[in-house]
């Protein structure tokens, strides 16, 4: 058994019946994982009632209350004490057998919370949201900002490459992650002045930083850090997930235009759908959020039993590490 | 007869030969236009000797020096006085019968040169650098600015908006273009000190801003002028080049692997060419520099004859609506 116990947010997700799903599934697909679910108990323990898996292994805390997407982020976490996030969040603070937290709830007030009820973990400092992207070399490569934090400044960009890098290395057990700053060309000097201030600072850091890189070679698979303010973080992800569906789209027109009537599409199909997972986000787990007291994953909105799954498998990586050190 | 000429760098792109062709074959594609090309004369005219075209429509201005991508921009204007780029814009601000200028020369160097020899359109002001995005819908979608200025204030990017809904609405002919500022959300709140800032300007400007729009929907074709900071438009524009890039070999890849042994790839291979096509911002010309005292048009460096087809279709566009206005 691991040495932690895994906290869940029941009711952070747009479906929140997925999300228990992939609890009692989680539950079967990892022999060594306890979980705790929060969120209304009545509700969890009627849509698991004919489910088959180890019941000793999820311990159930009651919440009664939802913070949704409408919610002011700080307002949620004043407002909402009863809330699943709330609960949660004090439940991981306050307990030392949970060494991880797994939510898909509003990414403001999840962000708002950690400082508010875990606290940072070093005052002066943000926490980041490192989201991983699949890379095309099958790898995975950490953007740190992903939107957490805008109007940063240089010593904010420098703790996010810290703490991205510890991840990279700890827990994706890349031996020395390639950090690198991204920015409007490669040259050293090419940026604005909040990144040709904070590329000194790495060039310092001790970090093995590789200098500026361009937007278009994010998902190359050449870096395994990439920093950035959570503006230009958050362009760049939500960049990437639009131009892959506009593409992807603009490709199967075309295909389905060019096809002959003897043409099978069943290779297309296939394809296709290989690509689609290859380029979820979800599959990779969630984003983490670091730099607070605890480690907590933030998953989609749009979370299934399988982003469970991806992110229990998350949280045990991240566990381990922590056992490690 | 157009009734400006249309002035092209002949040395700016990696291969001037490619121009140089390209030239002779605008002046067959466009019989209203004349072309002054500016560059190493003798080596234009060698390059010419053979091609059919009529040379009445063609004037060479002799520039011997070439300002490479290893020039640092203001320097290379500074020394370089006999270059095609500063020869050019020389000529482009002194004569009244040329119209617009064409270069694929180091974007650094032509935005300098704009600014120090012909002149911002006002003082106060920034140029703007836009670029025209291929949407979802098959329109442009001018994306200003994409990198020409960092650093911005809430007055440039009130300016670059007016800039680009100008050229939308006189060359692009779109009736009411609709404004969005690029941020990190679409609800008005959402952003960083500069984007709040420039929300409050735009909304008070008279154009037909539409709100806050995230990266995702860039290519959607939903907004017609999208307003970011050089600094966040770049790292939009590059990441789509990237993206788009990569989702395509990615796709290639697979479906090269799914593909049986009595399929036929004939019509992945013809939707392929014209998915590339669609995606080739070179085809919509070039990037247009806006707020100097004329316009300039700047192609890719990797620029071929037929980008300079389509960068003269583009400058006779922007010439009659001058001619109308």
């Amino acid at each position: 058994m691991l040495n932690k116990k895994i906290l869940i947010d029941a009711f952070g997700a747009d479906a929140p019946d997925l999300v228990i799903d992939g609890i009692a599934k989680a539950i079967n697909a990892y022999s060594e994982v306890e979980i705790v679910a929060v969120g209304k108990r009545e509700y969890i323990e009627n849509r698991l009632i004919d489910q088959d898996f180890d019941r000793n292994r999820l311990e159930i805390i009651d919440a009664e209350e939802v913070v949704t997407n409408d919610d002011g982020p700080v307002e949620s976490i004043r407002k909402k004490r009863n809330s699943s996030l709330y609960v949660g969040m004090t439940a991981l603070k306050d307990r030392h057998d949970i060494g991880c937290m797994i939510t898909a709830g509003n990414t403001g007030a999840v962000i708002a919370g950690s400082v508010l009820i875990l606290g940072r973990e070093t005052d002066n400092d943000r926490p980041t949201l490192v989201t991983l992207l699949p890379n095309d070399k099958g790898g995975i490569t950490c953007l740190a900002d992903c939107g957490a934090n805008v109007d940063c400044k240089p010593h904010h960009l420098l703790k996010f490459a810290e703490y991205a890098n510890d991840y990279a290395k700890g827990v994706l057990k890349i031996e020395e992650p390639k950090v690198a700053l991204l920015s409007v060309g490669t040259e050293d000097k090419k940026g604005n002045m909040l990144t040709k201030e904070t590329f000194k600072l790495l060039k310092e850091s001790g970090l093995n930083f590789v200098g500026n890189m361009e937007a278009k070679t994010a998902l190359s698979g050449d870096v395994d850090v990439i920093v950035a303010d959570g503006f230009y973080g958050n362009v760049l992800l939500k960049s990437i997930e639009g131009t892959a569906k506009s593409v992807l789209m603009r490709m199967l027109k075309l295909l389905k235009k060019n096809a002959g009537e003897k043409d099978d599409f069943t290779f297309v199909n296939k394809a296709v759908k290989e690509l689609l997972q290859q380029l979820d986000f979800n599959s990779m787990g969630g984003a983490i959020l670091l730099g607070v007291k605890k480690p907590i994953i933030k998953a989609h909105g749009s979370a299934n039993s399988d982003t469970v799954i991806n992110t229990v498998n998350q949280a045990i990586s991240i566990i381990k590490t922590k056992e490690i050190l």
